[in-house]
């Protein structure tokens, strides 16, 4: 993938360019250190990979992209990891295939580690010199990159430790504080031909762009995503029963997966509970409902007679709002009720919390070019059956998010913190 | 679904209505006349269903949304057919597994027809009368229903007759006449503020509508479809071996069918050979290349350095080009090379031969909505995992096209006639 | 394979040579017609054939082993048959793929019945002369494998008919006589050193020798198959819901495919109904159970407190009991209550009715060797993961048993007329 | 299960019945050591387990059927683990589900030692005292029991091991010594009437009993196991490509998991090496072949024109021979070569080194009975599908082993230390 335009670079000193390393691989190793060993080897499924492995394959990156072609006489830890870190790359050469990932014990946690610290040490070299553009790029890409991983560590190992019968917590549970219920208001936009994706000098992804015009009708969107509470109502009614509200592949999934609720959602003495980071868990009824799949978005949309945004009337939508919200940080790691009162204007929790389905295939954007070599393989060959989502969650490292920031994941997919805002036409 | 307009009603005499529905409902018969009961009977792939299947089913839409609601005194044949032939109407009822229509060898190829006999003669009795027009809309759906049915037999009875090592032939050959080479040229579209989807009277399927504003950017076009003799050359240039030109998924499915050129194709002495209705023919190199997915003309494309049109672009592009062609009714059954010079200026081969892959997912319209009922399953629960397919083949029939028809096949299907055009930005 | 020894062949004149092969052939064309090239044409599952598939087979065998080498100026009549009714002989050839013998429409019914005809008559040219007698072997295990056919042309017939929910009949129903119900004893067996396997000039399969020595243990065994009824008690103890009676590969099985009773069995107010060759019936709770597995059968002799006979204890008991009862022949093709009194001390209901399964693994005898060439193929290759069946059913032809006959198949299969008689230590 | 007779329980002090104990249970911790926490806690194919989980199960055995019902006031760890650590005992409750075995991070390796050590000191303190026979009959299945979960752990990191890239090693290689080349010659045996299976005092498995009279004709015994170099020439004689010489079954699984060598060789420079728990070494052609299937030990009798023995031959002729050989206590592994001239008319080599697959099915003797209650789940309800081993490994434990063991195991299974000795008749 290329920036759109790269990053600031003649402001950014040695120091800073060490510390801004620095700060995001300490952030991976931080969110493993609750894990044992063991924890770190598993695979739950294919889609999902191995904590170890996502340390590993975001060190690769930098060796791969970085180290190997622009450090002088860098040496690769051990040979092997480029077959068997490599994700996707079929220009860098062979891949270890994706569902086996949980099949090899070695290299150990520890031997990951120090994979780690081998990598980290070249590259505190090679930032404390003289950096050329291209590769600061390549750089900040890399960042970005390992903070992609740090959400999918966390969505990963909460479905390793969800499959387990003795429902392990991740880190111990967070101080649940009362809210004062808000209720969902609908928002008016004016429509109108617009430009959307990004633009500037700030670092982006390559599918953000390029910023393109494009005619948008008016709409509505909905204040806040909707709760738990109001889902749980669309069970009550039948929602998982009644075809009518379902595309027709999603009620394949249904019959097929025996879906009748959220994942990780279970009932007991007719109270819903759920598994989170922190264990099992009453649902809250004014949180943003969460892991579920955009065939469940879009049955509940078509429940309440509303729909999904698509990606442009949710990026107009988001366009000036502050990116606060629930992010990584917050530590709570689970979507929260919204706690303070919002202005009825603007959208809430469009930031941080829960990904929001929108209706809006994962396409190029009019005029998108896939880079050349390795890089171009970042995005664009995903371009195909998959939805975009917008807005980050609770397990997003908070830098990581933009109001342009594509997100995307098969309709069927429900192991990410996603969840829903309704719209309607305007 | 509903039509955005109705039929003309009040022009329409008795006499006319009867004659539409006879015309139709008889090119159905007319195409399996050449094939056996066997042939009529077995189902080579769930996608694919039998002839008999399709012939009953198409009577059923009568029955079900036209003679049991409207017909005083119609009953039906044998109610057991009510879920038979009953394709995937949640509303309707039960339906009888998709995978499993080929395992009935009752009702025969002869009970399907009197099956038909029973419809058709309720149906001239209600049509010799007085028709609402709400009805008379529900009749022209079915009607067209029938004829997206009439290509489906000749798609599905060529998979099956595939398989058959005895290579039968629905039809005996056709008359093969020389032609002189035409080579595409770059048609350039100017950009802008359009509109898009059907208007006005005529018939049209409600995912053509509602029509709606969209700002197109300038772009260019070829004058013609991307031909086997072109295509080949990607085949010769290692195209399904090369992972850079491929969608991640479109290399999976590579990988997992082991594609190595177009279904159908086989080679012979270095000489490509193709299954055709007529049986096992040569290629020609001048006429359109089709039966391929979605995934191949994308990687067809990225190799020549160009893209698949929007499906907006499409439609913008046909705007008043005549709707002549290579349908159904020339007898040919496959794609022909261009026998008459073109004017330059104009894309050639827009209707008929093949239908055209367009980049464009199979979504809703801005302010589509799904009608109430059973006829709203009819196009809005496929909304999902599919891609748009443009501008009808050589099996279609002619009556059937429209500039604003949108087809649509998952990205892997490659038993429909479905080829490509090339696109760049303006 | 080879016989052991070989039909009297010196008394065999020219006429009985012919009447012999005319009444076998005549009697699969017989099996067939109640049925439409429909009917012929569609496979039910993989295990299964097509009828028509069991018609060109049976003469493709007298073309393959007799004809081609040995019927000077034999021409076959499409040399495609060769491998497209190869059933499983690689030193033949190719074989087209079993799980696909229901994608063919072509050849059609009547063309294989020419081919049966173009096939019968150069067989009848050949028998009217002068006849080798290793040739005659193969003659006479070809009409036998024709028998074998025409039992799996029934049973697979009945599984295809049995899928489709018009419920349709083979042929119209047979009249149901009441009948005194007899109840089973058990008969003692002195056990001693013995000889097991074929012996004589009459004809065998390779796999009923050598005859060999055995040691069998003192034995009892039941006067009479298992009964529906008494097969209805263990279902209503729970039988179906509690693994303490099944083998672990069993109760798999149990799980996996949701058995809960025997195949074509369905409960309609509380009382079992079955799917017959003549339609849907009633079960009679004096007929003997049929259409359960391995499994099952075990599983009953286990609840009972009994076990299932080795083949050599089913053998011994057999020795000498008259080889009468419901075959084929009857019409009946189901099984039968007993109807007259039979002597207490000789087991009843031994041949015809249902195959009764033996706790005996399908393996070799001491001794046994396979033939070579193709012939070879023909029982020993089998001899992995089968259990042996012995006694012939309502669908065996009554000149195809006998004492020593081992019929063979996997535990789980059920769509034959498979039941079991009780046996225990003596 | 219960065995023929018990452990000489009067002679046998508490001082000896714990040291035999603790002996056996050491062993197993001792076979983890190499191992890290990682390494345990992966499952490479549902046939396997992990290792934490051989550690746990067997001591799950001794709380399940020794401690909870027998020892006063004794609490289990962790109620969990009652469903966790059950493998199969229908009548204990719950299971964990087989192939999800590799899902569980939780317990860790720590916590399952601990579970041994929670387990060990209660079966100390019940040693200690006086025990009835019956239960330490059940104490000495637990232990014999134990004992072949030291096996599987064996044979299972191995898989685990050899699936991984970085060719892991379990422990350092053995010093391989130079060998003179013995050659197998025939030793005959005279059949008659005798008697097989276990008698006497000493433990045994229920299936090995009870003893019976059989009649075995006259046969010859190969005075080897077949080796390497003479498995390596049936290979490049094309073995794995002539359908001739394989059972129907065989050759199907040869075409599916397109077999072509045993497991774990592969070729380098036209020179064959395996996988070993000491990492990737040559192959020794004088050391016996391992890690194949039934299917090709059978195809390769065929293929030299012998045969695979009977269960009953091969304990004939093992009767007297001295149970002596390469067990798991040499460190070795892996089969080795014959060092020491052996007479001619003893089979050398039957006992350790590789279990020699038999031609006999595994079902009951005459006069089995299943034991009731969980222990009769040991062995008896696996008696379908599977085929007889004997002699044990390089990887059994010396004492584990008898000469009227059965092993078993499907034809397909390949990850046991498994090969085969050849036999003629007599």
């Amino acid at each position: 993938m290329t920036m759109r335009r790269r990053e600031p670079a003649p402001v950014a000193h040695a120091n800073t360019r060490v510390e801004g390393y620095r700060c995001v691989r300490a952030a991976s190793e931080a969110l493993a250190a609750p894990l044992s060993a063991e924890d770190c080897a598993l695979q739950s499924m294919p889609d999902a990979s191995p904590v170890k492995w996502h340390l590993a394959h975001t060190s690769w990156f930098f060796e791969t992209f970085v180290l190997s072609p622009h450090a002088r006489g860098y040496a690769p830890l051990d040979p092997t990891y480029r077959m068997l870190f490599n994700s996707y790359y079929n220009s860098v050469g062979d891949q270890y295939p994706r569902p086996e990932r949980g099949m090899l014990s070695r290299p150990s946690l520890y031997d990951v580690l120090a994979y780690r610290a081998h990598v980290d040490a070249a590259m505190r070299e090679l930032l404390a010199n003289e950096v050329p553009t291209e590769l600061l790029a390549v750089i900040a890409l890399g960042l970005h990159h390992e903070q992609q991983h740090q959400e999918l560590l966390l969505t990963d190992v909460k479905h390793l430790l969800a499959r387990n019968p003795l429902r392990p917590q991740y880190t111990p549970g967070w101080p649940l504080t009362t809210v004062t219920p808000r209720h969902a208001n609908w928002i008016a936009f004016e429509g109108g031909l617009d430009e959307i994706g990004h633009s500037g000098d700030a670092f982006s992804f390559d599918n953000e762009g390029p910023r393109h015009r494009a005619y948008v009708a008016a709409f509505k969107l909905a204040s806040l995503p909707v709760t738990n509470g109001e889902y749980a109502a669309f069970i009550d009614d039948g929602g998982y029963h009644r075809p009518e509200f379902w595309l027709s592949a999603g009620w394949d999934e249904v019959q097929r997966q025996q879906w009748d609720a959220p994942l990780y959602w279970s009932r007991r003495d007719r109270q819903f509970r759920t598994f989170t980071l922190h264990g099992e868990a009453e649902i809250d009824p004014h949180a943003p409902v969460t892991h579920i799949s955009y065939f469940e978005a879009d049955a509940y949309a078509r429940w309440v007679g509303a729909r999904l945004p698509t990606e442009y009337e949710w990026e107009l939508a988001a366009r000036g709002v502050p990116q606060a919200g629930n992010f990584v940080e917050s530590g709570a790691l689970h979507p929260l009720a919204l706690r303070d009162a919002a202005p009825s204007n603007i959208p809430a929790q469009m930031f941080g919390d829960v990904w929001e389905w929108t209706q809006s295939a994962y396409l190029p954007y009019p005029g998108y070019r896939v880079a050349d070599g390795a890089i171009g393989e970042y995005n664009g060959k995903f371009m195909s059956g998959q939805m975009v989502l917008r807005g980050g969650s609770c397990v997003t490292p908070h830098s990581h998010i933009r109001e342009t920031y594509r997100n995307f994941f098969p309709p069927a997919a429900r192991w990410q913190f996603s969840g829903l805002r309704l719209a309607l036409d305007g």
